[in-house]
């Protein structure tokens, strides 16, 4: 089974913090995590704040650890409060519900890991993983239902 | 780059619980945090209760870890419960998202810091963190969409 | 009974810092807080590194949370390590056995509060710690056997 | 003042992986962090255990906390056993005192930040540290009597 390496992670994590600045969009931090939920590349702009990269964790690790892209966390959170006040206090907060946590997979639709962006909008922190996840050529499934 | 120091944060906190006192609000504690988010100068009012200087500097550190005023802050926290909620457990509390947490910055807009108080309702927490920044020639970001 | 008032506490822990500047000392931080262990003023030298403020404040807080100056709790730390392992995991690390932790008293031996200072040696923080008690006037209570 | 900028902290984390490997060591993570304590580069070679990660922000974490690289911290810790339990406590476990956490500066001698690496003996960690720093053109701190 393929595995989700440094080298790759760490052109995916810097393709997304380029995104944004590119973009115009606020700087950001990336954390790319492999299928483990295991750190390989956690980077911030160094203008970003100094919070963002424990976010960016936090939105990978929530989807690895609950098998979903942001976005289904999210409409899930929504739907079902006390069990994500429940997850937050189990895991001391790991779990960021929201848009711009992305799971990474390859062509055959493996999981090889995942990606968290932060610093601006939530729309945005993901719009920026799904560009550097495209440019390594593997596939993003961001809890869409419409998989992007 | 300008920095804040130790002689200008001890102002800015003394300045801010002396306006509460003056202005006849409860008693407030003041923190002053560099603009990496570790305390300069942290007061306590004699007469103020125990916990008011750790939320003063969640205030002030949550201004600097999110990069937006206490007023932003608080409208996020609003529209986004389940993302602050799994802040909260992630950091300890130590992102307290409601107006009192002011960042403060130069004339030329560069981020020196962040002041957060804590002792009467927020609105009369924040007048008193803008009085003293005011006071002391520096510029109070408050994140209200009309910049203080 | 008299209290520690914000203008001892901050006039303390100012003298504190500037004796460790004249003193040609590495730069430091100074807690000091009132007999109950709450602070009222937490200073740091804009030149300190980041934990020296954490530090200061857990030396005054274990003189006072224990009733000891902070060479007698440096001497109990190392005649009794398992006791004072148990004290760290208990209060998350709150009681710093060290010199440089002073107990604060006035001419009438009543206790007011104390004051813990980081940055260069422990003797070295004490010392600053001694000159800004005696400079506001009040009394030193190191943990010596031959009180200071 | 010069800052430490996402770019070349990149490539001292990913040069020091990289030394690591062409030396036959065994595989490693390394973190930068600017010279408040905050993360630009953490990076996990894909073969390394999953703590080193946290281990080698730990290690940089320590040296910026306190003020200097990792041998004297090791020295201080033999020294002052109670002492850094206490500050173990204090801090979840965010200072490891031991080699291979290394203070980066400039050639003028100004604090940039610092790694940490883990995943071999600590002399090796430091090994790669060392090396990595020189080929960036910064000057290594590593604690050492006589400097790197």
């Amino acid at each position: 089974m393929q595995r989700l390496d440094l080298a790759t992670a760490t052109q995916i994590a810097s393709a997304a913090i380029r995104a944004a600045r590119e973009l115009g969009l606020k700087p950001m931090a990336a954390a790319v995590l492999d299928a483990a939920g295991h750190p390989l590349a956690v980077l911030r702009d160094e203008n970003a704040s100094f919070l963002r990269p424990q976010i960016a964790t936090g939105k990978a690790r929530g989807c690895l650890g609950m098998g979903f892209g942001g976005r289904e966390l999210a409409r899930r959170a929504q739907a079902m409060p006390a069990f994500f006040d429940a997850i937050n206090s189990l895991t001391g907060g790991e779990v960021i519900p929201v848009a711009g946590g992305v799971l990474i997979r390859n062509a055959a639709g493996e999981l090889l890991g995942a990606i968290g962006l932060s610093g601006d909008t939530s729309d945005n922190d993901e719009r920026c993983a799904l560009l550097a996840i495209g440019a390594a050529g593997l596939v993003a499934d961001s809890g869409d239902p419409q998989p992007a």
